[in-house]
């Protein structure tokens, strides 16, 4: 794809703010096609030097003017970087003068901060978040005393990564419980879950979705079959709007999106890490 | 906290963009203390209204000035959010126009489309990746063939949450190994990891933070020890070093900038999901 706009995301720290910016902005450009590449930790002269070769590199090749998406925070190495004669866009410099104007108070130019800054108290709440979620995946464990919440659905609903990255990102301690053919049978919450009802969040999916993600697992098996996804799909959303618990299609949503939803819904108020 | 500087993280996505560029401001004023909540999915006038009225009556509770990191793409709501008076940052608006000029093109208003768009073969990546972590988590399953790359370092260094970030964000399929006691004694790379050897990405941690992390698992243990500690890190250092398997601290660093380095070190180019 040699034509394609080449767009970096360059960054002093770990290049996920240069990143996630970058990619909300070239999502809102519909049929243009971009190539992207992060360049991470990007923190001496030399390294600077090696990128803004890169960048003018990939402009030659491409015949296109490169985009640049930059959070360096140092200011001499930021300001080398427009040497590349890309499109640059420097995240941080819009929002600076007014913040320092609102708040009284320079600027640092400390790097990585953002996702570099280690505070035991929000570590130890993600890893004591995710070693839950690891022992309460998939009905593992069935003692939800201590869950925030308890995601129930159909197996290959969504509910494990899910529950890891609530735990990975908001230190949320997230179990789940894979709705079995006995229970779809019954027709009935499971017993054991009675005692946890506030806490519980079902996931669903379409019939088709599904049976294209469990054929990816078991191919042509009675598992995967659509008349089984379909049979399971519609008792376990039957049990779900008989018991009134707030459910959510994971059809056409990002792990990111359902996650979202899950912390808005249960009234969840929990920081990003 | 009546007067921390309340900032809001407005979006009419899952408000991840927001967050991050927000996080990543917030961390460059020092000594400043803020209190933040993000408000997601904000897609409509009633939406709006309860989000100004809670954004004003911020305002008038903590007697200072409100700050708000907008994503709102919707350029009628987007509009509508300066109603609430606080120091508003824009955080698309700068860099749309630049945009539109380099690549010729109109932006599209659409929503929520960085975190929320479905590509199913990149779902099925890192879904596929995930369960590959999780089966492939402390050593349980040592087939390691289809690793992208395997961690290696004593228990509690770090592995498990950085393979499961690796898996979510980037499919990498990541592996890990804790060096055992008996690992340890030998003082050599165990014979079943030598195969893959050019896979291999060593953790180390120091001697202190890692009997605090035990500690919180079990506390007066003697696997808590900070003896304990320093001699398997010791010990695991010297095979590391002695095998010139790359190897990072984790000590100072947070887990997105670990796996970061991970990426950086293997030359493992992917694309954030």
């Amino acid at each position: 794809m040699p034509d394609r706009r080449m767009v970096f995301y360059v960054s002093d720290g770990t290049g996920i703010t240069a990143e996630t910016i970058g990619h909300s902005l070239l999502t809102q450009f519909n049929g243009v096609e971009f190539s992207t590449r992060r360049i991470a930790f990007v923190d001496s002269h030399e390294r600077v030097d090696q990128v803004i070769a890169e960048i003018k590199a990939a402009g030659e090749r491409t015949g296109k003017r490169p985009i640049v998406v930059n959070t360096i925070v140092e200011p001499v190495l930021n300001a080398r970087l427009f040497e590349c004669g890309a499109l640059m866009l420097d995240v941080f410099e819009p929002f600076i003068q007014p913040l320092e104007q609102e708040l009284g108070v320079k600027r640092s130019h400390r790097i990585g901060h953002a996702h570099g800054l280690v505070d035991p108290v929000a570590y130890e709440r993600r890893i004591s978040a995710t070693n839950y979620a690891l022992s309460h995946d998939d009905g593992i464990d069935l003692d939800y005393h201590e869950a925030d919440v308890i995601l129930v659905g159909v197996s290959r609903s969504g509910k494990t990564p899910t529950c890891l990255y609530l735990a990975l990102h908001y230190g949320v301690k997230a179990a789940n419980y894979p709705l079995t053919p006995e229970d779809l049978e019954r027709r009935e919450l499971p017993v054991r879950l009675r005692p946890y009802r506030s806490k519980l969040f079902g996931l669903t999916i379409s019939p088709e979705r599904l049976r294209q993600i469990r054929t990816e697992r078991r191919p042509n098996s009675r598992y995967a079959d659509l008349e089984t996804c379909r049979a399971e799909v519609a008792a376990a959303e039957a049990i779900l709007r008989h018991e009134g618990i707030p459910t959510l299609s994971t059809t056409h949503s990002s792990i990111e999106e359902i996650a979202g939803k899950v912390l808005e819904r249960l009234g969840l108020e929990r920081v990003m890490f």
